[in-house]
């Protein structure tokens, strides 16, 4: 069905009707397995999906609807496919510089590939009913860190020590693994978004952001809660007040048809009503898919319409430097009227 | 000083001596920092990190001998790197081809970009004192991983129960997070390499290979053990003394100036005398250091030559599809000499 979905969308776009597809998420999508170096989509026959030699057993043994090609040592993968394909125009999902100039040798110029990274993007940022129910499953174990999390905030913790809790917990409840680099960050640090797990230790009454996510069939949850070590001050609840309230307000916005530019500007305009618009220093949101970012983006430049099926983040964060910060991130599936938080954690300080 | 070695390397390949970066890992390699858009050097004048609103304050804050330059929204980051570049050559480390053509454009044309992958790889894959002090630190984080898994092993638990406790235990021991997707597999599924962590449950008797690998500042380790949850058959040891034996005579016929494929053929050898030659269906090893998989690699067909500071796995393995198999693997430092081992886990049935 997702090959069906392929094969149209490119039709109505004039692309190429055979397909090389190299990025491993976008096999994964088509396949279900992880670990092949390439698939080929023809036109008319059969579907390729080349693996070496580490993998083909597995692949043999899991991957069903495709014909499992082994990639043997010292063969050329490039040349294979212009083979299989003879003289057919090919679209491309991507290729770095130096692979697509080898590709390009193969099938005889480069006048016979057509790259269309957005063409794979579009197709996977709609979730079908299979996709969904991973990702829910994928949620519901993030909302165990995060209860894991708040269970075990105290001062004294190391950064790594409270990353150890949850993903232990996250592993327990089932987790495939991480879903990306687990943030934890505490004090003046929260100041930093992307502020990993260093060797930090939690003060009383710092800040403390706990940005994570769960892996199930290789699909992702992305959830942030920002908790306060002791009790908040006036300050740190001023703050937290208005990015809650920028997360709700931003989430009931969310319907079909709507450009996602305006999800966007909802979040944004409460912060700078509260005063910390300048804090606000990044997107509101990104598709969560097989990758923990994909489309479609929330953004104030974003292109992109929101449909029923889209998974996205809606995550406000304002960052005070030298002081502190706090995001509050939810995963929310985009339905046939609304939106619906599949990350389900309380939101409190 | 890498930045040196960038720039005497490129001189004597004949490359422009201006260079635009866009790998993360190979951008962390230079500035230490994590999470940048790109990385322009110049022939002369000011090296310049790009980087983004969510994490500005940070690289500011963290980033020593580079300007760090803003990209704000809306700002096309290939055109900021034409201007400041003029009409100089630019040697890029790599890009997927639809940036490429961007940067293409902004520069005037692909004459003007020269694509250099195998540059970047190379001086990475040669490690300063520095870098082998922190892939040492994983090292031994992973050593703690391998004898969580020993003393956890036990008919009864499932692969995800065993991936938590191994992961758990590096968290505490300091990682930074895991080097890659831990592999856990039991019973028949260690036939497959990479085989990993689903919701199996290990049996008396089972084989069980466990993969894993620690973080430590953006350095990783590689280590692999095979256990059998039970009293080991003879055919099970017959295996795994081959493995074994084959992965130290490999480690032994390390050093320097010796071509990469002349170590994996000394373990492909001893394997082949052993009965299991067709069993053994993956490379030797890789090299190990930002990223798990990076130069050189130890495989028949490879062309890399052996040098002091390369950092590589040795990880024969044989899998006997519908049976199971056995991998033991070490990250192994080449000396000025000869070669050490960085991982020190026990190696036993």
């Amino acid at each position: 069905m997702r090959i069906d979905k392929l094969k149209q969308t490119a039709k109505n776009q004039n692309k190429p009707a055979n397909f090389a597809v190299f990025n491993p998420h976008n096999i994964t999508y088509f396949t279900g397995f992880q670990g092949a170096a390439a698939l080929l989509i023809p036109e008319q026959g059969e579907n390729i999906l080349y693996v070496s030699g580490v993998n083909y057993e597995q692949a043999k043994a899991e991957v069903k609807g495709f014909t499992v090609q082994l990639l043997k040592r010292g063969e050329n993968l490039m040349e294979k496919i212009a083979q299989q394909t003879g003289n057919a125009k090919l679209t491309v999902d991507t290729l770095p510089i130096e692979n697509w100039r080898s590709l390009c040798k193969a099938v005889g110029g480069e006048e016979k590939l057509e790259p269309a990274t957005q063409l794979f993007r579009s197709l996977r940022q709609t979730k079908d009913k299979e996709e969904i129910q991973l990702i829910r499953e994928a949620c519901k174990i993030a909302d165990v860190g995060i209860k894991a999390a708040q269970e075990t905030i105290r001062p004294g913790l190391t950064e790594k020590e409270l990353a150890a809790e949850v993903e232990y917990a996250m592993r327990k409840a089932g987790s495939d693994g991480v879903a990306f680099e687990t943030i934890v960050a505490c004090g003046a640090c929260c100041a930093y978004p992307h502020g990993t797990v260093m060797g930090r230790t939690i003060c009383e009454g710092d800040f403390v952001v706990v940005d994570l996510g769960a892996t199930y069939r290789f699909y992702r949850s992305d959830i942030t809660r920002t908790f306060v070590a002791g009790k908040p001050t006036e300050r740190q609840q001023k703050i937290f007040d208005a990015v809650r309230l920028a997360q709700q307000k931003a989430i009931e916005a969310i319907k079909p048809q709507k450009p996602a530019r305006d999800v966007d500007a909802v979040a944004r305009e409460l912060i700078e009503e509260a005063g910390f618009g300048e804090f606000f220093v990044h997107n509101l949101g990104h598709g969560v898919g097989l990758e923990v970012h994909e489309g479609p983006v929330l953004s104030p430049d974003s292109k992109d319409i929101l449909e029923a099926g889209n998974v996205v983040t809606v995550e406000p964060g304002v960052y005070i430097p030298q002081y502190g910060g706090v995001r509050i991130e939810d995963t929310i599936l985009v339905t046939a009227d609304a939106a619906e938080r599949l990350t389900h954690a309380s939101i409190e300080l």
